[in-house]
C-alpha cells in the first residue's frame, strides 16, 4: 500500500478522491428508516456547500450545473451525517427528508426491485405512491 | 418525457443504463441494520450473475475484471432484494454480509464520518473495529 493509499484509507484527512469529471458518488438514506433514497454526485463545490450549510447540494451531470436539492422542488433535505468511504471516491449522507427525493414524486428513486424470472428479469413495483405531482411541481 | 425514458422510468422491463465504460453503480446496505456497506460497480455480466445466483458480484475498475464479492477473503453476500432507481444507473443491493465489507477488514468502509471544523473539514472514526486482518485473509 503506497503512502498515499494509506492515508486516504487510515487517516483524518477528508481527501475527496475525485473522477476525471471532478465528482464523488454520493448515497443519500432517509436517517430514520435507512432506505436508500437517491444517488447522485456531488463535486468540490457541492461538498463544501453541504458541509457548511447542511443542507444537501449536488452536481447535476445532465444539467452540468450545481444544485440545492429542493431548489425547485421544495423536497429539501437536512444533513444529520456525512460519511466518506475507504479510499474517499465516495460519501454516504444519512438525511432527513421533507417530502419526496424522486423526481418523480416518490419518496425514493428505488421504487422498483428487479426479480428474477425464466426469461430476462422483470421489475416490480414497491413503495411506488408519489408525495407529489411532478407536472405540478416543476411546472415553471 | 420522451417514450424511452418513461419507460425506463415507469416501466417494468429491467433496462439498465450503462455509462461509456459499461458500468451502473450499485449500493450495497446491510438489510439487518440498513447501513450502506459499500459502494461498487457492476457490468452487465455482474448484474446476470447477482440476480442468477443470488450472490453479489461486481466489476472491478481497478483491476478491470468481474469479481463475486468474498472470492479472496470469505467475505460473501448473499442477495436479499435488488432493486433499481428511477433511471436505471444504479442498483440497491440489500444483503446478508458475511463477516466484513470492506478490504480494510471493517464491516463497512463507511467507517468514518466527516466533521465539519473551522478550517477544512476532518474526518472522525466510527465502527472502526476491524473483522479481519487484511494482511492475513489476503495474503497469497
Amino acid at each position: 500500500m503506497s503512502s498515499s493509499s494509506s492515508e486516504r484509507e487510515e487517516g483524518l484527512a477528508f481527501l475527496p478522491k475525485f473522477d476525471a469529471a471532478g465528482l464523488v458518488t454520493c448515497v443519500t438514506t432517509d436517517a430514520a428508516t435507512g432506505d436508500v433514497l437517491m444517488v447522485a454526485h456531488m463535486n468540490d463545490e457541492a461538498l463544501r456547500k453541504t458541509i457548511a450549510t447542511g443542507d444537501a447540494w449536488y452536481f447535476s451531470r445532465s444539467r452540468n450545473a450545481l444544485w440545492r436539492k429542493g431548489e425547485s422542488s421544495g423536497q429539501t433535505q437536512r444533513v444529520v451525517e456525512m460519511r466518506t468511504d475507504c479510499d474517499q471516491d465516495a460519501v454516504w449522507l444519512r438525511i432527513e427528508q421533507q417530502g419526496a427525493a424522486c423526481h418523480t414524486g416518490r419518496r425514493s428513486c428505488f421504487y422498483r426491485k428487479v426479480e428474477r424470472s425464466a426469461d430476462e428479469p422483470r421489475l416490480a413495483f414497491v413503495d411506488a405512491d408519489r408525495l407529489f405531482d411532478p407536472a405540478t411541481v416543476y411546472r415553471k
